[in-house]
């Protein structure tokens, strides 16, 4: 029960959101945490945000990393044994929140209530119950109405309904997005028609990137991508046979990739901002290690991209 | 009292032994955590398995590696001011516990209960009380004969003994064998005459190996002594003479042992898998670094191997 | 309230105090935590010691490093999101407890009651209340005299006062001082009349040397400072203007200084061990990284010497 752990989490942080750089409101009933958008937020709450994003289902940290290879001298680092619930019943942002005049993308648990995502459907990844969790990148705050709207698509009330908010180019933000080195790689193999009901557990990380100037919304999020292309790192352990595992191999990083060799920001441009445009392989990290438990062997591919790196945070 | 804080680590973690993929049996009244022969496990199993077999004196954490030196991207790493106890007192797995029907090694605090090792008699290593706490190495659940045997040794009741157990080819048991950076440096040192009270923290990181094939023991236990081997790395604060620091600094890492330079599956099979004939001296860290407290100069000694560590893990 | 948050952190310590090497006193109806006068201390205590200094406003861990750059292989990592009242309102060492038979430079949040510093003045940070909390660097214990001392300039009764103690050459002295990444930055910062209010997170690593001989002062001031100068990277997050970073940019890591590039120990000696003479921008660490939030921009200066640290810990 993700929505469950979440909402206990996130119940726990309301007493001390203050300390989080966060503001609590109440809306229609149910409950919304700024971490961003009329807040400073802070380092904090972008873990937070990232624990509700996976259900609590992951031990999530900033760590130490090497500046001469990544840039930036921190790394957010993500273990999980419940990748598949955690990062694709849960992370993933796969709920476009749309009402007449609020649009956000919405990932957490309560992707998991409302459960039309083809691939959650797929996946058989679906739970019921009184209480959604939720965290949407805006620099807007939701109000009432698109409390009803994600309460009417997850079947509750919307004062059942939690939401965390925070816009990518904030501390928050950036944080929660790039706590998403796992969850790329899940989605990736799961685009390639690998079982990623196979993958046991798994570890993660990622450069935590210079948040971007407000509103300049391209490079926010051509930063928080380069980290996963060019800097992230993935280990996952597979209950799969050594001929699924070596038939995808070498197509899960983003090296496999057209697109891959610049900039995030310079690539959209060069699709005139046309998200669909992009190639939908080149999400992925950087570098992935593949442990298979039937054999006992182990597949690595892609490489770290210090360059890129460099460019996007620095230029 | 180690049994007594790994017990209450061990009941608190029975409450959610479903979440870390754990299996908790009931066995002549006392309790058996299975971590990885009828179930998963998962890393956090494996963690959870370190800190009861150290009586949870210890910090343990998975932490990023640089791939580039240990080929894997993940540490375990131990942080202990409590060296003597947690590691030669309860981690080393210095019991054979055999029954007519079964066997594994023996770790954790029980050991002191017991207290028949030459070790722990030398070091006046030694608990009352009636509950002991102890992790196996075994792809065979224990029964009540098991029990029995242990409660017996222990001079305990059979419902005061808490097993956790996982073999050495799971998720879970590869993460609490390679938790013993710091044990395999204090049981070298203690081997080499030096007196091992003198050490009072320590600090210790290992590579967490690729699970090898269920059912391999060789390469199983070859993966996790070279993560020891070549790529441990263990720093030790000694109150402590210059002269006795010095007298054994140079023996303490792997590298100075006749049998180093290979992976380890290739020297036991070498001495056609008779572990009596490995030199005993070969089962250290990699490198090693002793704080001298009195004079306030440090020693280091021995070093990474790379290549070895990439020939056992990916072979 | 930092005073207050310390304090929960002090009294949930006392329950355990043995198991981290400290010793508890009463003095004068307030309480003493030895943790490395008459006890031998800990690491952990190092991090508690951490802890209160920054009014338990931090996340303070113990982490691997790598050390064929920082020749010890650990690492004491920072992270805050409230910088300012953490760093320079409790942690700097900014009051010289000085009594009749007592001297020791003192830190942690009790000075945010004293109130006497200009810093603390010129930053607008205070706090009122009945009970202070600071963290003394000495080798001996302070009596009835120094609590009421303490007591009389916080304006508290001495039974509010709760100190805790170790010198700069035990493990945990050590530990708290090299926890100070984060602060001597914005110490460095403050003099140089950057806006330090502007700075809303950060984190810094820098390595734990090891401990000198007891009463060697000069040993232990040097490695500690070393592990700053030449070892220490911190990264700060701004809500500053790109034209106020970038006019101190270059000033703030310790590489701007003159006195800049032998181990600390030596420059001391050099100015016949009068640290008045020390060109006070030297104390900064070995390298900084500010991201400007307004514009997205990010500034890195100084460099790692691994060299001079090598020369410091191991000469």
């Amino acid at each position: 029960m993700l929505n469950q752990e979440a909402y206990e989490l996130f119940e726990h942080t309301c007493d001390y959101a203050e300390n989080f750089g966060l503001r609590l409101h109440s809306v229609a009933g149910g409950r919304l945490l700024d971490a961003g958008v009329q807040t400073p937020g802070s380092l904090d709450a972008g873990l937070l945000l990232a624990r509700l994003c996976m259900g609590d289902q992951a031990d999530i940290a900033i760590v130490p990393a090497d500046p001469d290879r990544f840039v930036t001298s921190n790394h957010v680092h993500v273990r999980t044994d419940a990748p598949l619930w955690a990062c694709l019943g849960a992370q993933y942002a796969g709920w476009p929140v749309q009402t007449d005049d609020f649009f956000a993308m919405g990932s957490g648990p309560m992707r998991l209530l409302r459960g039309r995502e083809a691939a959650l459907k797929d996946l058989g990844l679906a739970e019921e119950g009184p209480i959604a969790v939720g965290v949407l990148e805006s620099d807007k705050l939701p109000g009432e109405s698109v409390f009803a709207h994600i309460a009417q698509e997850c079947g509750i009330q919307p004062d059942g309904v939690h939401l965390a908010i925070a816009p990518s180019h904030s501390i928050a933000g950036g944080t929660q997005v790039v706590a998403r080195s796992i969850e790329t790689a899940m989605h990736k193999l799961h685009e390639l028609k690998f079982d990623v009901r196979s993958i046991v557990s798994a570890t993660g990380t990622a450069p935590l990137p210079p948040p971007s100037k407000p509103g300049d919304m391209v490079s926010g999020i051509g930063r928080t991508n380069d980290a996963m292309l060019y800097g992230a790192n993935v280990t996952l352990w597979a209950e799969a046979d050594d001929q699924a595992i070596e038939s995808v191999i070498e197509q899960v990083p983003s090296s496999s990739s057209g697109d891959y060799g610049r900039p995030f920001a310079q690539i959209f441009k060069g699709y005139e901002y046309d998200f669909y445009k992009v190639d939908p392989m080149l999400f992925s990290p950087a570098r992935v290690t593949i442990h298979g438990l039937r054999s006992g062997r182990t597949w690595i591919a892609g490489r770290f991209n210090t360059d890129v790196l460099r460019e996007s945070f620095l230029g």
